[in-house]
Formats: C-alpha cells, structure tokens, sequence
C-alpha cells in the first residue's frame, strides 16, 4: 500500500536515529541486532495513522509510536525463548545468535526503553498513556500465557482461542491507534472507537493467517504452506474441523495429528477441512470482526476524507490472497 | 531497628490488599507465591521515608513504594534464571518451583504491574516518577549484565566493580528514596542528595556483605562463612586481595581457586587475606561511601529531627557485626 510509505519513513527515520549504550556490548548489541531485521512496522504506522486522524501532525506521536514498536519486539525476543524458536524473519533468534540469559536481559531492558520513549510525551498526557500502555502490556502477557496453556489442553473453545488471539495479538493494535489518538487529544467516545476498529482489524487479521497457513498460493506465501497442519499447531481452522467433526471424522482427525508423512497430512487435512466447510466457517467470523471493525471506524466523528487511509489500510489487510 | 514496624506495616497493608487476577493461573500464582517470600522490604520503607522526610504522609507515596517493591522482585525472580539459583530465601525460586518460561512471563508480568502502581500517583508528578524509574530500571539491568560479564574475566578493577554494584543495587535505593521525595514535592537539590545519600548507603551495604561473608561471626551469620570463597566469586575482598598480593601471594591466590578442600580453601584465603590487610582496605572503601551518605543527608534542607530515623536506619544497616 503506497500511503504507507509516509508514515513508515518517519518510523525507520525515528528508529535509525534511535541511539542505545555501547556498553554493556552483551546487553545493546543483541537489540541493535534485532530491531535492525525489519518488520512491516504495522504497530507504530497506527499510531501515527491514530494522531493523524484527529488533525495532528503524525511526528508528534513519534515517541508513543516507538514504545509500541520497542514493546512488540521486547515480547518477540521473549516469546522466542519460550517457543524455542531458531529464527525470526528468517535470521537467527536473540537466544540462539547469543543466548537465553542474554535474551531474558535484554527484552528486560528493551521493555523499559518502551516506557522511556513514552515518557517523552507531554507530561499532561504521561499518565493516560502510561494506563492503557499497561492494561495492553498486562494482556499480552495474559495471552502469551494461554497461547502456551493451550498447547497443553485439548478442549479449547472457539471463544477461548479468539479471546486468546485478542490478548496476544489484538489489544497492542487498539492500544498503538488510541495512543495515536490520546497524543492528538481526541474525545473519549473517539478513543474507545479507535480502539476498537484496531482490536477487531487486528482479531480478523489473526485469523486470515491460520486460513492463509493452508490456502495461501504457495508461489506467494512466504513460507511453507500447512505448516501449522504439521506441527499440530491449535488454529482456529483446527478448532472449528474438531467441533463440525462428526464421530467418524473426529478420529480421522486425531490419527492424522500422528502422521508421518507430511504431505499426506496435509492433504489429508485439507480434504477433510473441505468437506466440513471449515475455512467458511473462519472466514464467516474473520469478516464479523472485519465488519465490526469498519462499523466502528464509521462511527468516529470526524469527516470521511480523514478516515480514508485507515478504511484503505485495512483494505489492505484483509486483502491479502486466500 | 523499631522504628521501621510503622513503615514495613504500611508496605505489607498494601502488599496484602494488593489483589492479582485469578487467570491464567499458570501467569499469577507464580507471582502470589513469590511475593509472599517477605524479604526486608528495605525498598519500599524508604519511599515511604523519602516521603515523610519532606513533611506529607508516608501513605501519599504508597503506590511509588510498591512500584518499587515490584519492580525488585522481578528483577529477582529474572536473576534466579539466570543465576540458576534453586533457593530465594529459602524457599524454591519460581523457575524451579514452575519451569523458565513461566518465570521469564509472569517476570516480565510483574515489571509492567510495577509501572501500574507507578500510574496511580498523582497526574502531575507522574513522568518525572516515570524518568526517574525508567532510569534507574535501565541501570540495574546493566549492572546484571556487567555481573554476569565479570563472571568470565580475569582482569575486574576495583573500580569496575563498584560500578558494577552500584548499577545493580545501590541506584535502587537512591531511586526508591527519591521517588517518595518527589510525591512530597521536595526541591531539585533536596531530591539530588536523597538519591546520594540513598545510593552511597548502597554501596556501603554491599561491600559490606561481601566482607560479612567471610568474616561475620558463623553463630549470627544466617548461611555458610566463607561460601563467596568457596564459590570463587569475585568479591571486593578477592579482588582486593589480587590487587594487593605480590607474585607469590598471587600464584597461591591462583592455585587456592582450583583448591576443592573447602575449609582448607576458607582458612588459607582468609589468613592470605589478613597478610594482605584485604578486610580493613574494604572497610576503609566501605566507610568512605558511609561518610558521603551521611553527608548527603546532612546536607538536606530539612530539620535535624526529620532526618533523624534515616540517620539511624543508615547506622543499623552498617551495624551488622563484622
């Protein structure tokens, strides 16, 4: 999406300028390291996009973008340590290029470098932003937690895994808009608005990746198409083939989760997703939240040509290829 | 010391009342279980002391104080990882009690549930509590990491160490003082010595027990004398000594690290380190430290009767039988 471009060079500009301490080279080098492997900076444009919208210039959330930005990759390094995972955007992982310990300190100090950034703001706003930049901290760990809980369980609900999705992924997106919008000083029905069209653009997007797993084109997919299928990974097209399972289909489901042969699970848990409409099914709740999201969007009290870029952004993200 | 029971009921009200959620539980009984290890709550005390030393209530600075409280135990319960540490107080550390990952998530759930009580404090003084803590939490992450960097060297000055030290314990202190100093909306320069007084008591505290744990009297000292020793650490007292000791001196110090008789390891370091006047050259470092304390707080521009329970909180500290 070509309007992006504005507001991702003032990130990129602000992140580049971004100077940490040499020293302790242990602790600064792994996130000199990993905050230069890229990313789409999702998180911070919102903020921008959120200031912007109720009339100020986006720079002057500059500070409030960066916390979200520095916080989503103090929770990748973590997260990355507790799912054991080698890589991240296709480089090595903090806790495998050095260490776990060196990881464990380093997300500690990136988290406060957050809140730093965010205590650069007007001091007559500190406090509400610093309120809703933990109520959002606070549920991502939440949903961190029963991402992991889960993984042990067999019995989670549809509602379980979307509230899940929500903490874990969703709130940072509401929380990224609202600060946005809090630093223009937007009114509290707008706010809450806001907030609302992110957590819901943010839920929806969640579950067009577990579709976009299976039946994204593999010649544009960036990674290995069905490899949730393989690794047993609970999404929600998993969750909702259990509960439209009958008897029969059940068990071809649970023995398939003990499958060897990769391509044969895979085409075999296609098969069956298709004949139980499954990827329907999740496309029919992404769109609910799509749909929630815009009504939201819509209700804000600003005018219509404000409020084109986020409604084209979101456009964007829905559209990715199914 | 008596008089701290007024200020350590206060901290332990608010720690008992202080109410997390329920689930997941995997995230939060950790940290139920964890906080009720006790521990002096010398940190806390001293936020509510800052506070009352420039004239308002102690209660006013309750929730900077618990910030404070907070903050430490995450800081704990992130160091017990790292340090592979089975015990905290006698009790299991929460990674063995659970696993790593549920220590590194309900840590990282806890620092930001420090900066929730931090947010409670008055709107106006809010960023400058944020700056301050911001500050001070970026330091003692360095300070763990410088800890565990000298771990793996051979050539540690005098110096370094005590930056090392004053990184990540003593600036806690200072911090913790002066943040009950600003909710009592005490003067720049008045907020300046607190900090001094509270981080060269710090460091005086420290050196002290690295010197304790050789030389504190075995039916008073609550674990084993001489376990820094046994463990080779590098204490003041060991450096001291490597600084101190000539060629031969020197080569004994080498060959004693690798001794695996442990008494005969405590009793021929200790004689070497009598020969070397090692003790009195840390105490002498000690008392310098003590001395810029005091002096700090006498110079605070209040009345000598208010200063009167941190200059005695300060002798007992030091007190501890050598």
């Amino acid at each position: 999406m070509n309007g992006l471009s504005v507001y991702s060079n003032i990130v990129e500009k602000g992140l580049n300028s971004y100077e940490l301490p040499k020293n302790p080279s242990n602790l600064y080098d792994p996130l000199r390291y990993f905050l230069t492997l890229g990313g789409k900076r999702m998180r911070p444009i919102l903020t921008l996009m959120g200031c912007e919208l109720f009339g100020q210039s986006p720079e002057k959330a500059l500070p409030s973008s960066l916390a979200v930005e520095l916080f989503h990759n103090f929770s990748l390094i973590h997260d990355d340590i507790m799912d054991e995972a080698p890589l991240r955007r296709g480089n090595e992982t903090v806790h495998t290029k050095w260490n776990s310990n060196i990881a464990i300190l380093s997300g500690d100090v990136l988290l406060v470098y957050a809140y730093a950034e965010l205590a650069k703001q007007d001091s007559s706003i500190v406090q509400e932003l610093l309120k809703l930049f933990n109520k959002t901290a606070i549920e991502v760990c939440e949903g961190q937690q029963y991402d992991m809980d889960f993984e042990k369980r067999d019995d989670v609900s549809i509602e379980e895994y979307i509230e899940m999705i929500r903490l874990k992924t969703s709130v940072l997106l509401g929380c990224a808009l609202e600060m946005g919008a809090i630093v223009a000083g937007a009114n509290d029905k707008n706010k809450e608005l806001i907030y609302e069209f992110g957590q819901h653009v943010g839920i929806a997007f969640q579950i067009q990746d577990d579709i976009l797993d299976l039946y994204a084109n593999p010649e544009k997919f960036g990674k290995q198409v069905g490899g949730d299928i393989i690794s047993n990974k609970k999404t929600m097209l998993l969750l909702e083939a259990f509960k439209l399972a009958n008897k029969e289909q059940h068990q071809q489901l649970t023995s398939l989760l003990s499958e060897t042969n990769f391509d044969k699970k895979i085409a075999e848990a296609k098969s069956l997703f298709n004949e139980l409409k499954v990827k329907e099914k999740c496309q029919q709740i992404m769109n609910e939240h799509y749909e929630i999201a815009k009504n939201a969007l819509n209700q804000i009290d600003v005018s219509a040509d404000k409020k084109a870029p986020l409604f084209a952004l979101a456009a964007y993200l829905m559209e990715r290829e199914i």
